[in-house]
């Protein structure tokens, strides 16, 4: 990875937003980087960026592996562009350190979508926790949107944690499917369904178009009995066909209707509202990655949780422990 | 609330043992006073009673206001005593303080059950945070083990995060329902029907009988759709009637079924599981008080918040700010 190249946070900033494709890139990575200089150019960077964001539709794309979520985003995302719009993804994908990952790193999977110059597609950001990957992924979102990117995709992989953290960095959350009979589990998390404001069937095509059909209207029947993640509006159930380009219209309808629902203020109250929870959580991560980091914390930290663990000492006790020698260290004794 | 007589905690866990059922109300009354000398005593009391506890069933029992959801764990309750058990019921509820909360905090709500010398039971912890009161009520847990109390019933209302935490203090967790048509919403918060390992619909009685039948199919048909919380259980749904005491033995049926199926070695293995996550989770939410707690950081904490909700700040940036000055303060600087 190319290190950034010295330029002013306000330099870089004028240039993302005349739309220079090199440093939207280069922006990108910076807030990426670990390195504590960089982190303050990239808080720089972003605080002259903050009054050119939020006019994006930020949309977020979960499934399993094998639904064909690249094929379904590619196709899409070519689809918004013939109806003029400029289409940034990014992938939430903890699980991408160097090598692979559940969401493939490189740029071919969606080689028609990333030679288009009004998109921009951004691999996973790299990092040991979720919250890192997911705090990355929110800033490269920023400066996408400042760089006049008007919908910005982040899609993640759901079977893990990575769907919550991104249903919490997106105005609208879709989860999509593969045809399945009714009595088969899809491979995805438990609750998953519940973050959703869109559930999109694909490969509604050949074969699988009956099973396809036979999954909407289960899907369709099941989501009255769940409460829906944003107030006053079920998710609609629809089958795609992201083979043959088929059903596009009507999810971009469907994402349109929810936005103008939704309506611009009750979007900007939840992106507030947004916004401090992803400060708390950055708090309570580094909070607890300083008392991992402790020395002494990390020593005693092991015999804990093997106790809690064998039932020899209470969970409480455990804490009271951690806590107090890490204290201690912080006051320099 | 009456303060614990001075007794050493290696006598009270003796007379816990033995069953005296003073000790064991003294006993609770520790292990939920947020003093830091009985924080100190309650530790030696659990560490004492710990080789005595673990022999129960864990149940946890979540439903919205109106569900019958006391009248169901009476009827219950008093079922399994004539089966040769004991039961502890211990509630969970955040919004209980002083007065009120959703659970009542008196015992003549289950009046019958509260007077049987084979049941116990305990109203909510009063505390500010749902860590603190579901902390407690695992260690009122433990002490009722201790005290040969075979089955343990986690109450909860499931509006809120408080069925998570409950969730994450049983073996066992039931979903109760009313009565509704299929295209209603019962109240309940999204995802809840993700953590049921069994769905109990109530008041399968008199005019409602019909509308609990359609119930049961609508909620069993969606089961499928859903991961199930514990691998290889699918939640059976079952109709119930607390006034009438009818479908109570199929309940037992199905709580024995799942703990047999699960066995014993699972089960230790998901409470070490649980119990090293409830020291994380004590150690984060201690780490958080202090910092919310720093006098310098309490100063900065609503400038930071009202410019992060307002877009100007970005969450990281805000996040470093906090930690810095809170690091700052506990080096004594």
């Amino acid at each position: 990875m190319a290190s950034p190249e010295p330029a002013t946070p306000a330099d870089l900033a004028a240039r993302i937003k005349a739309r220079d494709r090199r440093a939207l890139a280069r922006a990108i990575t910076l807030v990426e980087s670990t390195r504590t200089d960089h982190q303050d150019q990239a808080d720089a960077l972003l605080e002259a960026l903050l009054p050119a964001t939020g006019a994006a539709i930020r949309l977020g794309i979960s499934g399993a592996p094998g639904v064909g979520k690249s094929t379904f985003i590619e196709a899409f995302g070519l689809d918004l562009i013939k109806r003029g719009r400029r289409v940034a993804v990014l992938a939430v994908d903890p699980s991408s350190k160097l090598s692979g990952g559940a969401i493939l790193g490189d740029k071919t999977r969606m080689a028609d979508l990333a030679r288009d110059a009004n998109a921009f597609i951004r691999p996973s950001a790299a990092g040991t926790t979720l919250g890192g990957v997911a705090r990355r992924t929110r800033e490269a979102m920023l400066v996408c949107e400042a760089a006049g990117f008007d919908v910005v995709i982040i899609e993640t992989v759901g079977v893990g944690q990575s769907e919550t953290a991104v249903a919490d960095l997106v105005d609208m959350f879709a989860l999509l499917l593969a045809p399945a009979g009714g009595d088969e589990l899809q491979g995805i998390k438990k609750g998953i369904v519940e973050l959703a404001d869109l559930i999109l069937v694909n490969k509604a095509d050949g074969d699988l178009a009956a099973a396809a059909g036979r999954t909407v209207s289960d899907y369709a029947a099941a989501m009255p009995l769940i409460r829906p993640p944003s107030a006053g509006w079920m998710a609609p159930v629809l089958a795609v066909s992201a083979l043959e380009h088929r059903g596009l219209g009507e999810v971009w309808a469907a994402v349109t209707r929810f936005r103008d629902q939704s309506g611009t203020a009750r979007i900007a109250a939840r992106r507030a509202v947004q916004a401090v929870a992803w400060m708390w959580n950055e708090i309570d991560e580094a909070l607890r990655a300083r008392l991992r980091g402790s020395g002494p914390v990390a020593e005693l930290l092991p015999s804990l949780e093997s106790k809690v663990s064998q039932g020899v000492m209470t969970p409480g006790r455990a804490a009271r422990q951690a806590l107090g020698r890490f204290m201690a260290a912080a006051d320099g004794t």
